[in-house]
């Protein structure tokens, strides 16, 4: 399905040195050939993959590694902020997720520096933190609102690079998103919250107030892309009038930058082998016996799970690479499931050594299940 | 589908006075006729339920509504509390989510009373919050490990009770879920910790110890049952030897639950038709015809979701009610359409009125295409 991007969606998003607001599309869907429908297949698709990428780094969170993702959500009212929270977000372990909005700074974050309240929720290690509006409002808002005069704005451009260059240099990527969507589509959107008595709810008589100043806005965007887009922390405009498209963008994007991240399962630092005599010490012999006979099929297909995603990812990354780019990573991913089988044998010699100790007998059951009556025999 | 519970799964699964921990058969499904397959349907149907009755919540509680609800899962290690997180609460907006799990208190917690780190978790105005290990570890871990003496753990049952009661009173919903492994079971589930490099990260060299002290745990669960299960936030113990059956539970009693809160969509405090106006001067003619055309099919649709959720909720709870509860129920609901459809017809004549107002032509036009040509002379 990766054919359906005609162009890396981090190509065709990016904000680059020619980037040109007032001529964005914002019903289009740059790099994307497909429509509604396949959007929502593909983002199933990738949903899950995002899914075990994620695991996977919430696994070196808990086991020390120090790598997190943030994912910044800006845009103006009825943009889709929200869905992208609960339709990509939704799809990943919301244990590994933390979520943050920012609204009108309260009376205690307005006595601090203004990146006070972002440093305090920033993503712990292995987490992916989403923000909801962030920092940016400090030169987006505050500036259309006059609320702090130029002076005081204009310097928080270079503030704000240097301080996401210090999160980066930390081991945080940081993925920066605008929704842009048309001055006729928030109309639509904002007639649709005070038409439906289920939606009305997300209206607020402030939303007409933002309206009037679209224009301000824009300019404001249009300064913040061209001063804080960043080699390490680079903005991805996103034409935000179909939803759908916005959310597979966020989805794919993110996908791609976890993959290159090379999340590897983290490595204990304690014997497995070890543990499992200890453990085997509170089983029953028969217990055993009955774990044992099940390894060889859950720890392979955990092993050929792992090797379907971790191909998957080859694919996604390496859909406009050359063919030796491609059969190299392969390798390498055939070189690791090697590894892992040699340690899904070692296991198997492992647990039935112990079981032996305990019961001969289901011992020698065990190999006769596992290799045949005349295993021993043919030695 | 209701009738695969032959009992409402909270009675089921309620401790009374008469609970017995020794006599639980760890692998049953108390109340459930069904299997993994049945579960996993069911789950899926009631998620979706669930997820309406969050979004009703959350709404509540952006708009200055009290309630929210506290979901506690307890369990020792391998007894699925992580699955609850993801499986359950991973169904729903993870934006009306608070998720926190409670470890070895931090030197500032041990500073302060055992109930002051739980004080500051609490889910705000609608959330729901998910605690995985909470104040309970207060009188579990720390009177197995003999933390502090029997003197000062065991008046916490009756101020354990107490603080929940407060909550309770606030506006709190206080759920409180045991998943009850057996030991055979657990010692499985370590062991493919152990085995599978990809779930290694997840065993604790710790996880033998507590297992060691197995039986004090059953006993000091007992008590945690026999003292702390309240009319207010009764426990539910859950046989967990089957993931999927404790997940299916929680879901169960937890949009049970929802339901009886009867949550309602807030109603602004503000007109709808003032701020229509406002919206409608800044929209072209074409624009706002454009809105009026879609706006019958689109509310239609919003109030017609909306009374599937509140039939299929009465379905729920009145499985094993009399004709008459559910038909008054019912009757209730058709009532509340009915106000829904007027509030929709007055919201398309004054739509229409604005837009007569921009544009009669095609406010004439509009006429034309919802009611027919004839219309303006037979009327």
């Amino acid at each position: 399905m990766a054919e359906l991007w005609n162009q890396d969606p981090r190509t065709a998003l990016r904000v680059d040195a020619d980037f040109d607001l007032t001529a964005l599309d914002r019903s289009s869907t740059p790099g994307f050939a497909g429509g509604k429908s396949e959007a929502k297949s593909l983002m199933v698709a990738h949903g899950e993959l995002l899914s075990e990428l994620q695991e996977r780094l919430y696994a070196r969170g808990r086991t020390g590694g120090d790598e997190r993702v943030l994912v910044i959500v800006q845009g103006l009212d009825t943009s889709g902020k929200g869905g992208i929270a609960r339709h990509v977000m939704g799809m990943v372990d919301p244990q590994g997720v933390s979520l943050r909005s920012f609204g009108v700074p309260t009376e205690e974050e307005q006595a601090h520096h203004y990146l006070w309240r972002i440093d305090n929720a920033l993503p712990k290690p292995g987490q992916i933190g989403l923000f909801d509006r962030s920092h940016y409002e400090d030169v987006l808002v505050v500036r259309v609102d006059e609320l702090v005069p130029r002076e005081v704005w204009e310097p928080r451009f270079d503030e704000i690079n240097e301080w996401e260059k210090n999160l980066v240099d930390g081991g945080t990527r940081v993925l920066k998103f605008a929704l842009m969507q048309s001055y006729d589509e928030q109309a639509r959107r904002l007639m649709e919250r005070l038409d439906r008595p289920d939606k009305r709810w997300k209206y607020s008589l402030s939303d007409l107030k933002t309206r009037e100043k679209w224009d301000d806005y824009q300019l404001a965007y249009a300064d913040v892309f061209k001063r804080t887009s960043t080699d390490y922390a680079p903005w991805y405009v996103l034409p935000a009038d179909h939803k759908w498209f916005a959310r597979l963008a966020v989805t794919e994007i993110l996908t791609r930058v976890m993959i290159e991240m090379d999340l590897r399962w983290p490595a204990p630092d304690w014997d497995p082998a070890e543990q499992r005599r200890l453990l085997a010490e509170t089983m029953s012999s028969e217990l055993l016996a009955e774990s044992l006979a099940e390894t060889r099929g859950v720890v392979q297909e955990a092993i050929d799970a792992g090797v379907d995603v971790n191909l998957e990812a080859i694919e996604l990354l390496t859909a406009r690479s050359n063919k030796t780019v491609r059969n190299a990573a392969v390798a390498e991913v055939k070189a690791r499931r090697a590894v892992l089988e040699a340690d899904l044998a070692k296991t198997l010699a492992d647990k039935r050594e112990v079981l032996e100790s305990k019961s001969p007998e289901l011992a020698e059951a065990y190999d006769e299940a596992a290799y045949g009556k005349g295993k021993k025999s043919d030695g």
